[in-house]
């Protein structure tokens, strides 16, 4: 059986602020990804969420960043291996109590921004992430990009797993996202971006700039909440999976 | 078997500022009510005194207050009933991942400062937050003071209870503390304290302004850490309960 | 000469988030009232405003609030006079400072939200507000309501002041403004709040849900500016102003 | 006539948190440089400082720091030229007020750590950070360490300037502080610090760690204000210097 995730950040706003259209989203996607706080969220926005979440069947995961609301989690901040696992700890345990104080769970972690870079992209602080999240509740899952360090630190932690594809940006020849300052890199046009996640799936891996094909596993199809146009596209990428025949639901149902 | 647990409030600093003498306090009490970042406390701090108590067998509780750290919690913040219960939610949520972050795990859940004003004596605050803790988690315990409220609600929940008795003050005949304001309020002598301490768990029960006892079940004497003198009243309670044949011990032995 | 001024609040964003449309405002207004980084706005947001203030001849005044992001400032929180005019100081003197560091100059001050309330209804702050802001700079205007203990201590100290008037409120007979909750209290339609305000001005006073006239002195009409239809309503109060002969121009101007 | 100022840190703390004996140092430093509720301070603490400072005739500055709380500022944080002028200039604003708000007059700028580091020495940095001075108010004094490219800037400016010595740290031949992670870097006996003080003074300059003298003016000396012993060394510094024939005073009395 084909089936496949849809996952966007969510709950992206603080107090008045709003980011993205999560009410509209929620009804698209099939995976929330939660921001906790720290470079954005607050508790009545993530009680909010949740409990939406919960009535449409939409998986929540902690979307835990650096505590930097000014710079919305982007800038690098050079917290220490420690400081770091406490401040996403404490975080993803902040997500955890909110969904289960309305009656949810929330069921996979997936880090934000710049400390999502320092996580994926760092030997030390990837093993140290799959440690601290195995220690917090190991039956979570842990979102990654293929080919990157913290793939390889959760697999040898033998931790679920929650690998992603970005149907909306261009893969260089070793699997990793084309940078941004690359021609190309990123794919505006929902109908493109839909075309190519069908692509991906059915290829049964990423497609590189070249057009290698790199076999990876995919449980989930990322979509940006925050960009305009987030909802078109995600709107053309469900419905020409869906077309494909791909099932799409949430991770939690595979 | 006559046992007894000392709580103290720790882990109030932020950053470099620290308030009373949490590695002290942590070698006398037996309990730890753990800031959580709102109205004192960071991750770092906050996973530090979990290290510390898992070492030393001190059990550790959430700590939430108001998101007021210019205030310390004390001051009133007109947060609605939802409002409150999610910000409470997201501070025990985040004390229970930093415990579990270092392979420990929090016990029990007492709210600080004006919070806890509100839900110990608001019928609508105090139910809606046992009823809070018990979706979170139906194994916490709640720190209630006797006479009030949140106890009431907490026993109407069928939730587990931690009973406080308040060493350095005084209790008017209802079983309420008496006001700071007024005259013997507050017992700052050590020897005097602990002399309390021990003719309560004697008698059974709170001992009021009018000499009276009124039979309340007590497990556990909380001493403020953050005043001067804390540890040496810590430590006469402490020395005076055992040698009044009380075995002092943390909750979670009992 | 018949002019007028028209002021709305901007620079409420923080970070990536923004409130209303700040450039198009900036073409309408004549008058800034600038978010001081407690409730709303940052250092950027505020220095980005002055820059394009400056070169469209916009006047800019602070705009402080409450410590209180999460709440817009709009929550009431507790803090006792000593501690509200230094955190008002604190942000009028920021201001001051961004104007200063791209070439422009503040010149005047409005509070905002629920320290607007207490500073524009309670006698004792009112008077150490009129205080304040004198010896911070004697020449800041302090915008009013008509009708509120401010405008009285603003008078008696014998300050430079910047009446406002509401396009979009109803007036209670007493001049106060009608509480929201009341029918009719807030004008919704963009063309009958310009009539309200040219009807406004041509009587020289305010115009009471019974008729009546209160003669007051204006200087600037004020425009929500986080409103949706806020474009709308100030691009039609002030086309109908100037179709009434009045010359609309920042009230330094006059 | 030979004077000198001695210059601290001062209103580090946070609402109920504190560094150093503020009280007591404002009786022996002659110039405070004040936290600005970035890195340190709130609003009531500068106002005290401010208050006290005024009646002992002690010279106030701003001491604005990132906006980092839980790291006290020292951490590198990466904003942008346009972002740390915004920031800087906000800080500075709202020393500024908070001084008028008690009757008093900010009259330097000192920038603290991590930012401090990054004004001093990237040429850049250094010349916005002189000129956004310039354009808040050009009679304030920027403090600088001798042989820094802050220093250069300042003079290229034509600002007036406030140079240090320090009487606690070793300097390296070129002029440059001895870096802290080296033997013999920081001087932690008071006197030590004191005939340090003293014997550059009379030298006219800094004495670098072979022995050699940088010919330098000095209008200051500083004394860390948050470490262990800062109170005896302040007043060892002052007592020597004075034997000396100097006389300490605010460097506004030159």
């Amino acid at each position: 059986m084909k089936q496949i995730d849809i996952n966007s950040d969510m709950g992206e706003g603080f107090g008045i602020y709003r980011v993205g259209d999560d009410a509209a989203m929620l009804d698209i996607a099939t995976t929330a990804n939660l921001a906790c706080g720290y470079h954005a969220g607050d508790p009545s926005i993530m009680t909010a969420i949740c409990r939406t979440a919960k009535i449409k069947g939409v998986a929540v995961g902690a979307h835990p960043g650096y505590p930097d609301l000014w710079g919305f989690g982007r800038r690098n901040m050079p917290f220490t291996k420690d400081e770091t696992m406490a401040l996403l700890a404490y975080q993803i345990g902040a997500c955890d109590a909110i969904a289960r104080s309305v009656g949810y769970q929330m069921t996979h972690v997936k880090t934000h921004g710049a400390v999502g870079h320092v996580i994926a992209n760092d030997p030390e602080m990837a093993e140290a992430f799959a440690l601290t999240v195995r220690r917090i509740n190991p039956e979570l899952r842990i979102a990654v990009m293929s080919c990157t360090l913290l793939e390889d630190a959760v697999v040898a932690a033998g931790l679920p797993i929650l690998r992603e594809l970005y149907a909306d940006r261009a893969y260089l020849d070793d699997g990793r996202l084309m940078p941004r300052n690359r021609a190309g890199a990123v794919i505006h046009d929902a109908e493109d971006s839909a075309r190519r996640a069908v692509a991906m799936l059915e290829a049964g891996g990423i497609i590189t700039e070249s057009g290698k094909i790199l076999p990876v596993a995919a449980d989930s199809i990322c979509i940006h909440g925050d960009t305009p146009g987030a909802l078109d596209m995600a709107r053309a990428v469900k419905a020409r999976v869906i077309e494909a025949g791909w099932k799409v639901r949430p991770y939690t149902a595979a």
